[in-house]
């Protein structure tokens, strides 16, 4: 079995009709499954997460991003979230039976053709990207839909990888492959927002901490709880428990404890592994010995074995 | 999607051919998944473990009873493990959208099959017993293949639940349900194999010490280390990583330090998510925030859902 996780943000979070709409053509693929839809008004922005086969999700992904040309008009669109086009990013993310390369490939396929048929300017970005500066989103986003056209006619490094360059109702948008990315919040136990920020500076990779996370210290609900919030871009170059321990380690020199943490949408097996693995020294804990690990890929191959 | 998980014992671990025949056996069930085949030529014993839904594991473990009964004669084998019969215990372990009432269920229903069309006296046993004494596997086994027959008439308590009264060249067969059985051992870096055994009597259940645990103290190859083996019957009962924080403690009263632990066989994702829970106090993530659980709740519906 092959599964890629595809995880399209849109730039429409109020009108539930047109957010269906997008959701129902990803469903119109056989064999891609729908695992989450998470809309935000304030953001006007909805992502939604899906997987299946390469091909299938990448169909899907082109399906969406149709939709979403034909129902969201970026001349109108405001919120509060940055973004370029109405199908603003899809990143292809391998999860069974496929690598990296083979989601820079799907990046490459897809992009050529919302290019071609949808005449859409296309950036590759993340690790399909062409150019270096192109690895990292807020780059490509730069200016976004209502300045994209003018730097794209001024600035040659702004062209797009694919498509026109020229921007219609529709914007243009970034595709690309990227590992996992879990969204992982942990919460200290004081009133200190100042410490949570000069923690989340600390760890971040822009502030020379750990590679691969992103970090901001947040005020949250309650008043006596401060928050480190994080992404982690790849839990294989930094585990998700190096990022709490070293939270903990910053917050008690400060006489400050871990209130708890919280994952945000989906983790990884292999997380929970590694973590596992840590705690109580099993070095030589595996994938392959969790029971669920390999009912997934007994029910796949029986999936892919002609019928009897 | 309903799987349970069948793991059959039988009295045969050195014949190559007898083996592969039971594996055989339980593989021409459609919808059964052998997911491991282990044999000790010392036990003289083979552990096989397979999973299907419930109708078609019952079914599996029928046709494996069939073949062992007709290829292992009780008369003539010899091994160091105990046991009653050519299959000497079939235990049912709920995996996926099935309970434990359901595995008592196929237990009684497998026992009274085994009883009546092959002739077996059986046992039904741990959450299926229906003697309270009978919970336990070695009181069933009290006096093996070679005095069962004598007790069965001698003593009115030795009664098979299903079946005939008398052993045949088969012997008998214990027929129960249970929780995920999960083999851990961990490793203290100390050659003191006294201490070792004391752990391991402090943290065992028969010894006071935690409930569903069984555990004992064994030296290992390496001469400097000792290890504390341990069956956690009931990981639900007492997590994988408080046994383990435990033994630290009771090894670290002691001036040693754990050097490693190792999981023996498969592992379920509910161990790895309790262990990271408590290691980086995530408090609210569940089962269903794992992708590889989404996925196979995924594809275990689609599997059901009628062809297009």
């Amino acid at each position: 079995m092959q599964l890629v996780e595809c995880v399209p943000n849109f730039s429409e979070g109020r009108r539930q009709i047109v957010i269906d709409a997008i959701r129902r053509a990803a469903e119109t693929v056989p064999d891609v499954t729908v695992l989450d839809v998470h809309s935000d008004g304030v953001h006007n922005r909805t992502v939604l997460t899906f997987v299946g086969s390469p091909a299938a999700a990448a169909e899907a992904a082109f399906r969406c991003t149709e939709r979403a040309a034909a129902l969201i008009d970026m001349r109108e669109q405001r919120g509060e979230h940055p973004r370029i086009g109405a199908t603003d990013v899809i990143p292809f993310v391998p999860v069974w039976g496929v690598d990296m390369n083979d989601c820079v490939a799907l990046a490459n396929q897809l992009g050529e053709r919302v290019g071609l048929e949808l005449q859409i300017p296309v950036y590759l970005y993340a690790e399909a990207a062409r150019r270096p500066e192109r690895r990292w989103l807020p780059t490509v986003r730069k200016g976004q839909y209502e300045g994209l056209q003018e730097l794209i006619r001024t600035e040659p490094d702004r062209a797009p990888d694919f498509g026109p360059a020229r921007l219609g109702p529709a914007g243009a948008t970034a595709i690309g492959a990227r590992p996992f990315l879990v969204a992982y919040n942990v919460n200290l136990a004081c009133a200190d927002l100042q410490l949570a920020r000069d923690i989340a500076r600390t760890v971040r990779e822009s502030g020379g901490g750990l590679p691969a996370v992103q970090a901001r210290g947040m005020a949250t609900s309650e008043p006596d709880v401060v928050q480190v919030s994080l992404n982690l871009l790849d839990t294989s170059v930094t585990p998700l428990h190096v990022v709490f321990g070293e939270i903990r380690s910053l917050a008690r020199a400060n006489g400050v404890e871990i209130q708890d943490s919280e994952v945000v949408g989906l983790l990884p097996l292999d997380v929970l592994l590694a973590t596992t693995v840590q705690h109580v020294k099993a070095f030589e804990l595996r994938r392959e010995h969790i029971l669920e690990a390999r009912l997934l890929a007994a029910l796949s191959e029986r999936r892919e074995a002609p019928p009897a």
